[in-house]
């Protein structure tokens, strides 16, 4: 339905398009010479664009607001370096016309193929009991469903629908990779915290329209709403262990790490431990990939400090590209 | 059964005493003129009491242990000041011979009363939802047998069998009696959250012989333990306003008010705000009380600073005793 | 004299109104089409109001500024959903045309009843030392003239006209409904303290024409303005038992409850340590019910999370709102 | 009166010595062997001294406590690298036997000639208002003995008889020898700041048998007592110019420089800012000194590092004995 | 070749000027009456200006960047309080035509005087070694040629050509005033800290165009700069005494005071202590002065509190500027 | 030559056993009989042993004290469930009679086959300049010596000689087997890091009579230590790729990750990200690791929590133990 998207610009530079956005922001302003035209950002999964349409705005402004799909039609330009478009027909566009999927980031990857492989290594535990417990998960239509689509954060890291199932895809390899060198961690059960750590995030973020915290979400939280999922789980799974109930909540509650970072506990098992430095590294890298990534898209070559990175406390440099800059 | 108690030992200075106690503390030292001696230290829910026993020791050594019960006989006399006694026989006691109470302190109010006044204040609600919440709890045996008994700490405030009950009971008072200066609070829905903030404890503790955490109160802690009981409850009483679970569960999870104190959330609504604030203060004032009895308890005047009170970063002043002394 | 308000606006859509209003911002623009104009924004107790002035603006501009009171002429009208005001005719008002009680936010109780109702609670004192320092600063012309006017704050929580009675008033009373609780605690000697405790705020704020910290008030603050206020005060009651002195002293100097919050001295005594937490409790319900307040006012239903409170670091829910849309 | 100090006992091993000496702490201890003996921590201005009483102990044991004043009698000797005494006779000491200044520490300078020098740069202030205020304080006969006596600290640095003045007059001199590469900072106000920033240590401190804390000390502090002084001074010297008044009261308010350290202000003049940096620098400096002379009195070269300093959280190292060592 | 500085607007309102200046910012804006027009900030090294182009900028447009030096023909003119200048003719000033030092703020003090002033204090060094590893530094070329123009910081406090100099003569000066006070630390020792603490920042920063910070001085910082610096030169005068070659590296490792100001050690002797409390003092004092000539330059009387100071968490208060006002 | 130790005691429960020890307390003390005995603690590399020599101790006193080595003579005992020996005789021991590698903890792993290892690893770099710049350390026969001999730590993980190899060789296994799934980073700089980090630990401590800091330790710290010899080394391996230089030191200078643990810069590549958390994961495994066998080897189960860990401010649990006593 969509054929033009905003990363297409270069290519229709002063060209004539026509396509579906969602309306980001619309402002009306007046026209120092009298009258009003509109001021929008229309954004699509590719990127965001700044519109201008000057007349004829009428119908436009009765029907479309923030937060709508349009359809549109405008001529493409550069101004001070950036591409824009100034708008000569916009309606609202019908639910019909519009895949969602066109207007939201999504991931790079196959999200059949991460799946299938999180369940095939599920499927290698020799312990029973924790296979049963995540297959439970799992297997549960409605879970798999917001799983597979979730975004892993409202900003920040994974910030994209299927980024949950990035994030625990890579920490669960990592984890796997990691595990022999540490004796003490049972790989199953490191694995089973790394899959259900950030399980509470299907229910403390909504991703229908845009990325936004549920209001449980905020109260709650993402980890006390994983462990009280698991809770509700387990009552369906019994009878089951009851000291491995005990370490898998606690990774849940500890995965964070830090009491200021909303963990009521801290880690004390070599699971936990394990799980919540190495979901912190897989955090922080992507993170790192994210910025680097924005740098270039900003036309950088990526050879010098980034900006300050907020989260961080810090700016970051892209060591190979500083490397292969000399 | 037992008819001589620790605090007694004043009126019985010289004389020769026989009774049951715990001990707390057994160590066999070597006399320099050969041989070995025992120095122990006794224990009842009146207080401690540092005993020797020099002779015929063996059978007691064979025995006794740390966290016993025994009988022992023995003389009663003072040295630096304080009271202590010379063992002359001691015997494991069995079981059938003691009764816990005596050997664990214990809240000063009728358990009964309390019990009863906070069921009638939960009768009072207006709010149907929350009544059959709370008296889902009430009425569970298991629960109530325990909420009747546990402590409302390992050490520092309340650290007492009955004390969860006190602390909560007092605590529901306050918010009764403030309530109505927030109109933005609903009453039922604060105390319904002073009610069950501490329910954990009663899985938290472990308060048989001496008090303790359990390994799952260190793993999981009692506001997870208690959202997990939250959780459980709540399928057994469907439908039940989802609203109204959200606003009760962010009451417990944010009752401790930061998140270095281990709370996952900050309190966010008037009710939680209330609670934690409260909770805190009262607790406050509990440790304050029993910092000023054990400074009278060490002789002391009580008109002057006590001790450092390491869990507050301070000494503490009993105005009341200050000013009488004047 | 002021006949029209801002809060008035809805009424007068399209309508040309007259009044008086205090000018909050005045800028001097160019129209592109050559020539300048006027942007303002003009203030009353009631909110604020975006002004334009488009044509002869030469006598407007030589004689208002910001901070002055102006007559003005104009059609209101809205405006992208907001209400604004176009002038045609703007001069500065007289001293005598205005009363700045029309410019500045103030109580909505009645002062002269607060005043009655605090000073009823002083005759109710037992303890007559209290009794006569209390009244020697409620009964100072000056003092009393001043506490009755003075905000609590610049800015945050009672940042109007009357405030800091307000503020004390409702502290008074939960201290009053809370002292049975606490017997550690004398009554009179804590609601000495919770009228005493901020008074050093009639000179650290500034209240004639906005609010403002005066320069006392940013080098020594508010808590040791009150302690030289006292220390004064009681060398016109000499004798006054030094005791009692160094308990109220104590109370004001440590009412903040923390060093980092510019408190000298941590509370040490029951009355110290209720009268911080009490204090800071309702300091925390006012600007909760601010932020209710505001999020109405912008239009909001008030069953969602608020914007964040940086006071507060954290966003608020209405309960009662959320509750109540279900 | 007092002719063997405890620093002689080198001088004396193996003699027998009679002399006097503060009781710092005594116990009454079991011999084996039956019976029991006395052991002892005898104390005077050049430091501590271990002893034990074996034999004729009950009248000492009735007459003596800690606290006390003793005559004793006994033998020195060295055991295990320490001196100690082996007493024969110890009685109590009549008030009129000994001079409480042979058992604190003191300063080693001229208190007279320090106080001297202190007035003599006072006379030179050229700010007249200043000169008055500082002598107001210098010549009030009470506060003068005090001033002249104080200690500077309970322990830590210039904890001895003298030790606030001579603090006090180091300051001013480095004082003296900055400001003139800070021409923003007015040279008699900082030395005013600097002689009357720590005067209510004078009240906060007691150091009449041992340094202790006052009540008053612990609930108000040094830094507010000093503020009420200031203040109660101020209303003997009227007229006096007000801003004068804010900047001094402001140096004293925000001397310790930073919240946690008790100041309810942070320094925002260049003579609070001056100031306090210089005070921490001093003190610090002192600090220092004394852990250097507690290595050399321990017997050690000097040359390596020093214990683990807790109130500055590291170890030191004497750079001057270190380099000699080579 | 430049002779009309922008600190000269005042003597010119209404006159046509033609001088160099360099570009600190440049904007390509829309008419609204079609067309573009040039919005640009000229900088010069006593500060910036306003302008604007609104003819003929095709040429200007395509030659001219941010970062250039240009020559400009314009008529200054005031503007809400400000000047600014209406350009009429603007063209890319060729390297020859400019003077990079008319372009930078730079130290108000002779830098040879200041030099020598260095040079001499070293020279009186009793410590040969030291003289030694002192001279080693600044004669070498192309460190003195850098630690002569370097600023010491790229904001904040001697952020000016020159600084680095001017900032470390001032601390030595200090250093000296101080030492003889302290006899623990040695002068020369002290001094040699004083002189090489800051030296990396002559790589940490850049200083051609505009003042930034390095690749390395990001990654590596100032501090493990000199540090290396040290070491590589400590090389080239062997043999050198290893104890002292410990105590500068000391120095220069610790003299940020604490760890989160990026110190990997505390300082823990004399020389160390003295050095970093000293040189934060007198970076926290120019820095003070700054903002109070900021505060006369933007037309202030300087008898109020100033701007919030970020970087020192307060506002400022010019003493004798209030005092004199009085 | 030593052929009885520590760790064999419960083998020679009552039997007579002569062998070498070092001496860690030595204390002479008085009989209550009269006379005088020693208390001594005796070591070996297998742990520490309670020791008492009760007569003819005249000639072990002149001789023998803490930290010598000694040859003794007596028999094993149990006591209070701890073994403990009671010294016949007692002499010291001549150099030659002991091999020091007998007296301290070891790594239980194989030096050679871990240096083969780690040597094997480097020559894989494809990176030519990282493999002379590794070699050129672990080629250069003194540091080669120290790196596999040094422990890791004074106490805290790997405090044991040949503990910073088998640290350092973890490291790098998991550096390798985690590098592939964050292409970001370059495995060979990674390696290099996690190789060099901890290199200035061979200066920083002492092991040859027990693990100690050495004074340039305390005062310049491991990873300033490191840097210096970095600058050192690169100067004889000139041309070095600067850059490359700079990513190396950066990694050295930030790997402990936080200004508060003595890091001056933050980890700001993908590498320096990458190897300060894992290099912090590795140590607080290997710390749970100690912990886990201490509980054992202290006779607990193992299944419960440790004790409090200190130095990560809670308790452990081993998992493993925990579920396979259920």
């Amino acid at each position: 339905m969509k054929d033009f998207f905003i990363s297409d610009a270069p290519r229709f530079d002063n060209d004539l398009v026509t396509s579906y956005f969602a309306v980001s922001s619309l402002q009306v302003r007046e026209k120092k010479s009298g009258g009003q035209f509109l001021a929008l950002v229309l954004a699509d999964k590719t990127g965001t664009l700044e519109a201008r349409m000057w007349d004829e705005i009428a119908d436009a402004m009765a029907t479309c607001a923030e937060g709508c799909y349009v359809k549109a039609q405008g001529q493409i330009s550069k101004y001070q370096g950036k591409f824009q478009i100034t708008l000569q027909k916009m309606r609202l566009a019908a639910a019909s016309e519009v895949d969602p999927a066109d207007f939201q980031p999504a991931t790079k990857f196959d999200v059949d193929q991460m799946w299938a492989e999180l369940r095939s290594i599920v499927s290698g535990f020799r312990n029973e009991d924790l296979k049963r417990l995540v297959f439970a998960f799992l297997d549960d239509p409605e879970i798999a469903a917001a799983y597979r689509a979730a975004p892993a954060a409202k900003s920040l890291h994974h910030a994209w629908l299927g980024g949950l199932l990035e994030h625990v895809l890579t920490l669960v390899r990592v984890c796997v990779a990691t595990a022999p060198f540490y004796p003490e961690a049972d790989s199953d059960l490191l694995v089973t915290g790394a899959i259900l750590h950030d399980i509470g995030k299907i229910r403390e973020l909504a991703w229908k329209s845009s990325f936004s915290y549920t209001l449980e979400g905020q109260l709650i939280g993402h980890i006390s709403i994983a462990q009280g999922m698991l809770r509700e789980k387990l009552l369906t799974l019994q009878p089951f262990p009851d000291r491995l109930r005990v370490l898998v909540e606690h990774m849940i509650l500890s995965h964070h790490g830090k009491y200021e970072f909303g963990s009521p506990k801290l880690p004390m098992t070599p699971e936990a431990i394990l799980l919540s430095a190495l979901d912190d590294l897989e955090a922080k890298m992507q993170h790192m990939r994210s910025e680097f990534a924005r740098e270039l898209a900003n036309g950088k070559s990526g050879a010098g400090m980034t900006e300050w990175v907020r989260s961080m406390e810090r700016p970051l440099l892209n060591s190979q590209a500083y490397l292969n800059e000399e």
